[in-house]
């Protein structure tokens, strides 16, 4: 057992070695009252793969992760963390330490503006009016107070996908961003699989087949090693 | 094994032999949009140890989950769910042919009036005003529907634990609630411990010291056999 995992690191390319790598994963919870909360469908399992594939390259892993039901990837460090506030806290310490963030999390958008500190009690036919405001931009933060570092960015649409995640690539300043359709069936959210397209510019799409996401994670380390900075 | 698998089951009491249980667990989710979603801390840990419990003893059980990262139990029938009214409708649907139905559920109490079909997108620092309905309330509609069905009930409440459990108990025509405290640390969500009241009306609550749920669901199936009916 011991000579296969020396013999798989030896054959295992090493391409991120003395690299600090940053994750981000997972949903957020945002609290509504003790019991519920508003969440999202992410797994986790994009970031995980992407935190597990650059440790194997190499690279010093910490993965800042949201509620999922995944095990630690071996050799990383994983920071948990519930709401969006205390993500957008943890990356902006994490930042001047990494050379790489790539930021898979789906970070809740909205949430409540005000916790009850008790259960709310359901009265009859009476509505429950929830107000919402936005949580923090985490990439808006990052934007502002990066260096040197490389950031990737994900986003998950489900219509004019291609659209959405070039706005985004621009207004956050990214290196380059990871888009999905979230409305097509049998990939992203839970799944195992992803179909995702890699954009570095209106004029600079790479559309990648329906894969597993651990291959995903290396094809996207590959393009980011290649990134010149 | 398999002669540990005999004996075992030779010297496992078979009490709940011939006896058809419903059990209800887990949270429920009620989506937003196709991302987001409220839901609740349940993990679906005391409904899956109840269903477990009754199988060893000899019933036909079957579980309506919600969504949990729990496994089936051996021998029992699994009828996953996500929504309030989903699980509704499950419970209609089996009420009739169970002789004991126990709802450990966390059913949502609330739900958003419309479901976005698209991705609620965040516009800067616009605040979103999310407006919720109250779900089905299942323990009405069986309390109406039931014949000779025993029906047991939950209470998880943050404040005025007992009499909460006390009018939920008579509001429901139920024939024992168990009540818990889910502001106590250490016990409850996602706990496989629980400390817990055994309600029967004002002059009958048997509190339990905190115990394994698995213990719980024990002494839990002994008080619902010894109902008489």
């Amino acid at each position: 057992v011991i000579f296969d995992a020396v013999r798989k690191r030896l054959e295992q390319k090493q391409d991120w070695a003395g690299r600090r790598v940053l994750v981000t994963a997972g949903p957020t919870r945002e609290p509504i009252d003790p019991v519920r909360f508003i969440t999202n469908h992410s797994s986790g399992k994009m970031g995980y793969a992407i935190a597990a594939e650059a440790q194997k390259r190499g690279a010093v892993v910490t993965l800042i992760s949201g509620p999922t039901s995944l095990g630690a990837p071996a050799g990383v460090e994983v920071v948990p963390c519930q709401r969006a506030s205390e993500m957008r806290d943890l990356v902006m310490e994490h930042l001047e330490n990494c050379d790489v963030l790539v930021m898979t999390a789906a970070v809740g958008d909205f949430a409540p503006a005000d916790i009850q500190k008790e259960k709310i009690k359901k009265s009859g036919d009476r509505p429950l009016v929830l107000n919402l405001q936005p949580t923090p931009d985490i990439l808006k933060e990052v934007a502002a107070k990066k260096t040197h570092q490389i950031v990737v960015g994900f986003a998950a649409e489900s219509e004019n996908v291609v659209q959405s995640a070039l706005d985004k690539y621009q207004r956050k300043q990214l290196d380059l961003i990871v888009a999905n359709d979230i409305s097509a069936p049998g990939i992203g959210f839970q799944s195992d699989f992803n179909q995702v397209q890699l954009i570095r510019g209106v004029d600079n799409i790479e559309t990648l087949p329906r894969l597993p996401k651990h291959e995903i994670a290396g094809i996207l380390l590959d393009r980011i090693r290649d990134l010149s900075k």
